[in-house]
């Protein structure tokens, strides 16, 4: 038999995040609750950054026209508007053998590969965009990993070093670990909204070099999970970093459709590349992620995401392509689904109408439901939220008393996870552990705010009576039994400020 | 700027099959033949065993349930079997939020889990399946490499070796270079029909052991692409040399629906396994895998397949989870219809009758296919092919005269790779080219006989009409100048035997 010491090393190294512990405990919180063994009737999860779970519905030009692809029958469905079933009929044209069911090229169907070009041309105003630069995969996770795969060689010292900022998506330390390479974390500023701050990345840098050979830098842009946007001289100055140290920039752009900051707008990595000077532009080599489960669309289940590769030596460049046969072909209604999502209707088509009410329906709650709990976050005692501008989470940080520190101690449990198995365990809510944990912390949560209105209600009332009655000195409370006193507490925090509650979606249909 | 010397070694050092440069080929071909450049219309596409790809038809309840799952609107539609609502309105049930865009576990639906387990319950006349011994991944390729990946490790002498068998699916070895194993090759019995020869396995293994540490034997059963289906007998030695030599069996089962040889059936390793004393049941250890592109449902581009692992410690299985956790997750769509392949409609429900008729008359497709084929080719001069007993490729070895051969080494190319090129260029057919090449050979061809009748016909006529200009003097023929000799000659082979031509539909249902 295989025994754990049989296991490959470097499989055994994959750090799994403490999230991976919390969504266990969900199933189980969740069983209980249809038991009727809970308080609450449902566990909520806005740990995940997936907001069809906790109803936000589909955009329905999308889900109509994959409906038709799979089932043609449909094309004679006069119930269903024209362009879907055109644009349907276009798509299928694109499959071999006019079917979703046959696989297509390892790195995407040619016809999608060039309508994503033509969606980042015009993003760009006009920088041209090549198909050949353009792969789709199962996921921009999938391409990721593909090309840290790429980077990685070598063992200790001679190990190829990405740097990470810190926080960074949950995801990203076990991807790299699995692809054997060393994450290298420089710290963002919280202080300042989250900010890169060159000097310190530049630190980081120096000092990496002995322990690994760094050859990459990621970044996530709108912040995954801070919500910070970088602005044109933020984003001038990495890239001259990069430049100066040759070093391969990773640009997770995924949110780039959700930047709700004032006088904030998604500029890309390329855009800004493309308008430095050429020893920048021919040189930096650049790869930028976009996917499916962005923000307007969020179709985290149908798994299709992409990646433009700047400058790189086609030589090179050939070995993405080459690892991604491996998977063979990338689920082809994700593909599809991406040719709708970055080619909507437009303005006279049937669907455009809907098409634009959804997205917009979308973004504002988005804006919307991240200012209020901004509010009710900030007017929690011991936490505080930088206010986000973009993507779909808040970070807020815990500032926790020193009796839950010391149980967690006993416990042998991270402060912050045990936080997090509480509000599970008694609220039946979901949320991310933050990144830093240990004993001193800085300890911070996780929110994906993209959540219908109604909500976000429920989750900031979770959210906020467990978190009093753990700072009200940290009693073990039973909800039932909860005193008059906790409650108008929580009403207090919870009608502060001027954010008053959109739990409508009239209400909200009148702040679009 | 990454130059190539950058690269990860192990990635430089993935085999690319010779499928790959032809399909670039394939690519090349198609556009010619639209702008008229070629004397055929369309190329066919039989090398990569993607039967919708040649116009084999999706099954209609498979693709209704998914349409409904997509646009839940259409459980209102009456017009659909109701049957068809009600299944989509389970499988939705069964996902977050109710959407197919919802992460999953990373390991799968445990709805879809648990009926899978139930599946291979009932197919192995009760043989227990646990549901947590199942895994669900974007195809039974990606959850073959999830488990080598696990037994990675060493390098050189040390480095974890895997028995594969002579010829094996083509895209078998580029996998394992990535993962970073050895492929330890065993020559599977041509002239008894792709048979597994135990003394020949034995002494590979044994002769690998000092060049790695053979730890996996890789096996595929209905063979592809020999096509051949091994008995019980068979299948129990492979069960005791594994034992034996503690190796853990990688069984491919992904077309176990397609066994049409007479006096054939399909019988899985687990039931073997568990009708064998305890000292083998309680200890082989055993991972199974089946995906969606199986024959009769050939949903390839819908991406989702599934492993059961039997017998695995359970702290080393916890590391499969672990590695499914990087993907994230399944694609939705692929794992509700692995739960429809595996869970059909049943006698009574409105959907069964069309369901029925459709599976049979693929599978009925299949079997006349393989049968017609082989006499065709079986009657070429320098062509020689086993009869199959299942999977859905034929595997025909080709006697290439001295000429080509010559010729390819003065082009520096494989003979086959030569002789699949001209057959692309010269008459749109592309077929796989076999696995040993080389000067000396054998030299074979891959060719999947899922396609409709009438378009097998067409790929033999091409066939036959290729290979017979290149045998009678090996002459590069126009096409448009090709005489009447030559036409004669291919009239007979074609007209051969009892095969008659199954070109239409009406001969089909007949013959079912």
């Amino acid at each position: 038999m295989i025994s754990l010491q049989d296991v490959n090393p470097r499989v055994r190294a994959i750090r799994v995040s403490a999230q991976t512990a919390l969504q266990s405990l969900s199933a189980l919180q969740k069983d209980m609750a249809q038991e009727a063994q809970k308080p609450f009737k449902e566990v909520i999860d806005v740990g995940s950054g997936d907001s069809h779970r906790t109803g936000i519905k589909p955009i329905s030009f999308i889900r109509q026209v994959l409906a038709v692809c799979l089932y043609p029958q449909l094309l004679e469905d006069d119930s269903l508007p024209l362009d879907v079933r055109l644009r349907a009929q276009r798509l299928l044209q694109a499959c071999d053998g006019e079917s979703v069911g046959s696989y297509t090229a390892s790195s995407g169907l040619l016809h999608v590969r060039q309508n994503i070009a033509d969606f980042i041309t015009k993003r760009d105003a006009g920088v041209p965009s090549d198909s050949n630069d353009v792969f789709i995969s199962a996921g921009a996770q999938r391409a990721l990993m593909v090309v840290v795969k790429l980077l990685s060689r070598g063992e200790g010292q001679t190990q190829t070093g990405v740097l990470t900022p810190l926080p960074c998506p949950h995801t990203l330390p076990a991807l790299l670990d699995e692809a054997g390479v060393t994450a290298v974390p420089y710290q963002l500023t919280e202080e300042q909204g989250w900010a890169v701050d060159l000097n310190k990345l530049h630190r980081v840098l120096q000092s990496s070099r002995g322990r690994c050979e760094p050859r990459a830098i990621y970044i996530s842009n709108p912040g995954n999970p801070t919500g910070h946007v970088q602005d044109r001289k933020s984003i001038q100055e990495v890239i001259q970093l990069a430049a100066a140290e040759r070093l391969l920039l990773l640009v997770d752009e995924v949110y780039q459709d959700s930047v709700y900051g004032l006088n904030r707008e998604f500029i890309s990595y390329k855009k800004i590349l493309f308008e430095m000077d050429k020893e920048f532009r021919d040189t930096v080599e650049l790869v930028s992620f976009h996917s499916l489960s962005c923000a307007s669309v969020g179709e985290c289940g149908l798994r299709a995401g992409y990646m433009e590769v700047i400058n790189m030596d086609p030589e090179v460049k050939h070995f993405v392509d080459t690892m991604l046969c491996t998977d063979i072909s990338t689920p082809v209604t994700g593909q599809l689904a991406l040719d709708l999502m970055l080619n909507p209707p437009k303005r006279g088509d049937p669907s455009y109408d809907t098409y634009t009410q959804e997205t917009r329906f979308a973004r504002a709650t988005l804006s919307l439901n991240a200012q209020r709990a901004l509010e009710v976050l900030n007017n929690l005692p011991g936490m505080s939220c930088q206010s986000a501008m973009g993507g779909i989470y808040l970070y807020p940080r815990l500032h926790l008393p020193a009796k839950i520190r010391m149980q967690a101690k006993v416990q042998g449990v991270e402060a912050d996870v045990l936080y997090c198995q509480k509000l599970l365990e008694e609220e039946g809510l979901l949320v991310g552990v933050g990144q830093q944990g240990g004993e001193a912390g800085p300890h911070h949560l996780r929110l994906c705010v993209l959540v219908p209105p109604d909500m976000l209600e429920k989750v900031m009332f979770r959210l906020c009576s467990f978190h009093l009655r753990l700072m009200n000195g940290h009693r073990d409370v039973d909800r039932s039994l909860t005193g008059e006193d906790e409650k108008e507490n929580t009403e207090h925090v919870f009608n502060c400020g001027e954010g008053k509650s959109l739990s409508s979606s009239g209400d909200l249909m009148e702040a679009i």
